[in-house]
């Protein structure tokens, strides 16, 4: 008898029929033995239309009242589901996420879980009943709705998972089966991982892989809690996150990542002296531009060249900004350039092994692919390219560090 | 400063631009130097939207899980006229029933009030803000969302404006600009009422009249709230429902209500022994048919007849349940007659001055309309016809007892 958490995203309960699919998924589950929690996310869809009559109502909406409008999504699925389940004659019971206890801080939009009580989880369980607990939201300390963020499905799911020490958290997917060494529209031949360590999911996503988002692998990778990706309709294994082991440890890489959402900026004739990057960097993210890469050409002649990159959807923004700082501080020209691509490999393999930097220059080189920025940490190594070899790239990297099947 | 409930029901909130008008009245009001609470039903069609689903995934679903899924219907209207109203510049925040402590017992579906605390309204008010609450919906002691049934919304304005000693509760409406002497559809010359009391209201709502649910007046008339009902859009001064005056005494009748969504089941040949009665209406009552009139016929050689109406959605299942009985009982045959329709006069006068009756019966006969049933109360006299003449004999009605303009 296995307490395990099943988390279905929006388009897993998108419409009717899906969600009848769930229930059944659902059942077979607990016909088997398992006592299941269930998570659910907004049907597809709902959330969109909600934050769009909130965003027509007002051009700013106070996120307090975003909180209360958009809760109401996933407590339309989880009663649903639990009506769903209730039909097949088994027992269930929709919880929100003040009923199960979900205590959070009271920074709207983005709060943070602080506690978890799930007294009525535990009572449903220790019955018989299936909990359906709609995602995404808790309850501040004052009694006011608060919403998790993006991804904050995933995050009551593993924070139940948690609080309940569930043998492990499933996360059903309905646009994926696992985590891949590479994206297999890119690399026909990507190979699904069995196993992964935190560490390199946690990489993986914020690098621009879309499976899991970064705050619930962070919370899981905390509480160590391990967590199942796996294809809601479909039959696969899936991928298990899990704390490293010596296994891993002995694959340099294990994906390749590759991320089109970039732009780069570039300051050209930058004086060279101390205070500029603060005073660049500092006035771009008051304009919350988020920058990933930084690099910082040679000097020549007392001038530099500042090059950074930004989200496509800040570049526009970023140019603005750095535009107004270009006479300010006495630099000669922003130029921006939307055609690159980040290409990174990721690979818990790299702390013990060395190599994996020269293994990769030489393969980009091979392919004559000319390496723009490069940016490294203990287990990443990632390169930003032209984008139109952006695929050859990930291609030629995947096959040097034999990733396919 | 007056302290004012307004309540708005789905119609008045039904899009984003009626949204944005209610936002404005309720503004104007503010700016007039009210302390206004708003209250407001799901926007028009959401409940629907919602009852629907859960009845394609479920063909009798749970009611605890129904009131779950239901409540987000107020709590986004609540969020978005939140929102609406602060969008304007003005301090504004939405609560759900639970956050303006609105306990119920743990009758799903149809849940009673049990207490309100408050707590957070009062405070808002105290610091000038506007609070919107979801209406219609409640939290049990164990802390599960109820919802308080049909026109449940209006319940929540009453008592609201109850717990906090509101000078009055403005009920508006979309369709109708108050109570009116009667159905201006049928009565071209009917007039608005300025004031009407309790009783009247109650009666008139439990014979048909649908301006405001019998269950929020009773509310209302239990704690003496001052009810307003008055057009959301329009202008008219609408009609005041409060306590009984003397000037309201000095009035024979107040309202003419017609309806005709009434049938007529009649049991023919019925053996004239004691327990007859007992054995049809208990049956009957069992099935759920809801039984209004009840008329036994004198006896002739040992056998009688008994009429009774029901509304015309039980009389198919009113007539089979009858028809089991026919033969247990010994009677001849069931009858039913769906051309039928009830009209009724109200009025606090009738307990002080006599002869309503014989004026009512003269002025249906002066227009050669047969009388099949009636029923009385001390504030009411109810005339079962012929559909047909309904309307004729509403405004003979009307006219005898000089309601016009």
């Amino acid at each position: 008898m296995a307490l395990v958490v099943h988390k279905y995203g929006g388009t897993s309960v998108g419409n009717l029929e899906k969600i009848r699919e769930v229930a059944k998924k659902v059942v077979t589950a607990h016909n088997a033995g398992d006592h299941v929690v269930v998570v659910v996310s907004a049907m597809a869809g709902e959330t969109d239309r909600l934050l769009k009559m909130a965003h027509q109502i007002s051009s700013e909406p106070d996120q307090r009242e975003l909180d209360l409008l958009l809760s109401s999504g996933e407590r339309i699925s989880a009663s649903l589901l639990a009506m769903a389940i209730q039909s097949m004659g088994y027992r269930a019971i929709s919880f929100t996420g003040r009923q199960v206890g979900i205590i959070t801080d009271s920074f709207h939009f983005r709060a943070r879980i602080r506690k978890i009580t799930a007294d009525r989880l535990k009572e449903a369980i220790e019955n018989g009943i299936t909990p359906v607990v709609a995602g995404f939201q808790g309850i501040s300390e004052m009694g006011d709705v608060t919403t998790l963020g993006r991804g904050g499905s995933d995050i009551t799911a593993v924070a139940l998972a948690s609080a309940l020490k569930a043998e492990r958290c499933i996360i059903y997917k309905d646009d994926v089966d696992g985590v891949y060494t590479a994206d297999p529209s890119v690399v026909p031949d990507a190979r699904r991982l069995s196993k992964i360590s935190y560490e390199e999911m946690l990489e993986m996503a914020s690098l621009g892989a879309k499976v899991l988002q970064s705050r619930s692998v962070e919370f899981a990778a905390k509480f160590g809690v391990p967590i199942l990706v796996k294809p809601t309709f479909g039959k696969g294994e899936g991928t298990l996150v899990t704390m490293e082991d010596e296994e891993m440890e002995e694959v340099l890489v294990s994906g390749i990542i590759l991320d089109k959402n970039q732009a780069k900026l570039t300051v050209v004739g930058v004086p060279d002296r101390p205070g500029i990057a603060a005073e660049i960097f500092g006035k771009i993210a008051e304009e919350g531009v988020n920058v990933d890469m930084i690099i910082q050409n040679v000097s020549e002649r007392g001038l530099t060249d500042i090059s950074f990159t930004v989200p496509k959807s800040d570049a526009k923004r970023g140019l603005r900004t750095t535009k107004k700082l270009v006479s300010k501080i006495g630099a000669h020209d922003v130029k921006l350039d939307e055609n690159i691509a980040k290409v990174s490999i990721v690979g818990v393999g790299m702390r013990s092994h060395s190599g994996a930097a020269a293994k990769m220059f030489a393969a980009l080189s091979k392919e004559n692919i000319n390496i723009i920025m490069i940016s490294t940490s203990e287990i990443k190594i990632s390169c930003v390219v032209d984008s139109k070899y952006a695929e050859i790239a990930v291609r030629a990297l995947h096959n040097t560090f034999n990733l396919g099947k």
